[in-house]
């Protein structure tokens, strides 16, 4: 089943993507735990065509699993360090302000970086959950989504790098596009994953490359961190990242959920100015006196 | 003005903190807007006593802010790196699952990693914005409380070690202990903050010796990541960060906020049990289908 996350004259809601001879439609579903699963919600099937795609996730965080595909390892990493392995896969967290969805504008970040693709299939956790074993995994995994775990690498001048790590950055805004929509019944074991720029082919691997399979990242994440429903796990990337420009546009497709495609656009040049509403981000944190099951 | 959030028979709220002749007292109020400000809430004071206190803030996201003192960048860091300065300070994040409140028990992660306490000042922010200006960031922030930045080190034997960077982690439960409660009016740029374990004081300096100064720290933050209300940015640890076991108790005083106190307890061995409910971190994140502002 493939579950979209739509806008549509104001109301935000979940839709099941039906094929209908006259186009894909979105028939309004909710989710009702782990055991019941998606069920039909009130409202009627909507054209697909007519509704905006929202991220198919709001997660309270992501954690990105680095070099997990021995050939993009192998590529990038410098002597002396080695690729993830299951016993010692490292984890990088980006927030929550990276997400956006599919058609999207993911801001390049400016001249100070080069701004990288990486392909990468991307779990969306449905349960509430902590240590889970490797083969139970499946349990509380609400879906898989296609994500482009941008990232930014500073360009520095050759003599400032002496003895530094390279810098790099994951969490400027619009750096995790997600989607178009979570597909609720694919095997993660073997799915071929694809990243192109401007129709030209960087990225083609497969999740059968992982070093670190599925199962085992959600149990080494979730031995580190309780997991909440809608956090998103970045599993790794295949070889071939590479630079994007402004204007370029990127998809990335994984067999059995689809084709996330966003758009590079130029550096916000906003002029700073403070939320007087004091709304901003309300609904999501802050001064909210909501129930949480988070904090005692 | 001391804003702490609480738990009282099942309702959760702010409240401003009064002393009163016999004992301390919570008097209820919200948060209307930064403004307006905390203005008076329906219900009656209650004393502290009777009341839970509840981390201060709820924070979509926590940025950490490395080596932001020279002592403690100069006694830990090894050859060839420098501390943070304002043009290349660096940012890790911690999720939101690692927030504890003022009393709470700390996890300790197990045998194979070594836990140390971080006292550091904690920025807590009141309002959305983005690439703030260093000197309006007081405009931004709600309020300054007490963090002790918990981060464990892997211990590894010495041949493991060899051409890898020290692995650390910071994302682990209960590793940013938060409170007692928040200080809205305090200078942030002169406070002395001590760490005291089981009584021993470990560390001791001033937020003086912030190479990055608090205004500078936001306005770093901010040009990186869109900041929402709750959200939490910890501003780094003066020297004498050092190894905490189990049954230790820890506290991080800062002038003129107060004293959050800790206790390091046992690595949790539950078992583990999806959550059938599907309510563990409603409201946090999930399936929820509430208004966001976050994405598009």
């Amino acid at each position: 089943m493939l579950i979209c996350r739509f806008a549509d004259h104001g109301r935000r809601g979940y839709g099941r993507v039906e094929h209908d001879d006259d186009g894909d439609l979105v028939v309004p579903v909710r989710y009702d735990g782990p055991s019941r699963g998606w069920v039909d919600d009130v409202g009627g099937a909507r054209p697909m065509g007519e509704v905006t795609l929202l991220p198919p996730a709001e997660p309270s965080k992501i954690a990105c699993v680095a070099l997990n595909y021995a050939s993009h390892g192998t590529a990038t990493v410098g002597a002396g360090r080695r690729p993830a392995d299951p016993a010692s896969c490292a984890v990088v967290l980006k927030p929550p302000s990276t997400v956006v969805g599919h058609g999207a504008a993911v801001c390049h970040p400016g001249a100070d970086w080069e701004l990288r693709h990486e392909a990468e299939l991307a779990v969306v956790i449905g349960t509430a959950c902590k240590s889970v074993p490797p083969e139970r995994a499946a349990e509380v995994v609400a879906g898989y989504t296609c994500a482009n775990d941008l990232t930014a690498y500073a360009r520095r001048a050759p003599e400032e790098q002496n003895g530094h790590p390279p810098v790099w950055a994951k969490h400027f805004d619009s750096f995790t596009p997600l989607g178009p929509w979570l597909a609720t019944d694919v095997d993660p074991a073997d799915l071929r994953i694809t990243c192109r720029v401007n129709d030209e082919t960087r990225q083609d691997g497969s999740t059968g490359g992982l070093i670190t399979p599925v199962g085992e990242v959600v149990a080494v994440v979730s031995r580190h961190m309780s997991l909440v429903p809608g956090d998103v796990i970045l599993t790794g990337t295949p070889t071939g990242s590479g630079p994007l420009a402004v204007g370029d546009r990127v998809e990335v497709s994984i067999a059995g959920i689809g084709t996330l495609r966003n758009t590079v656009g130029a550096t916000s040049d906003r002029p700073w100015a403070p939320d007087r509403t004091g709304n901003g981000g309300a609904g999501l944190s802050g001064f909210t006196n909501r129930p949480s099951g988070r904090s005692v």
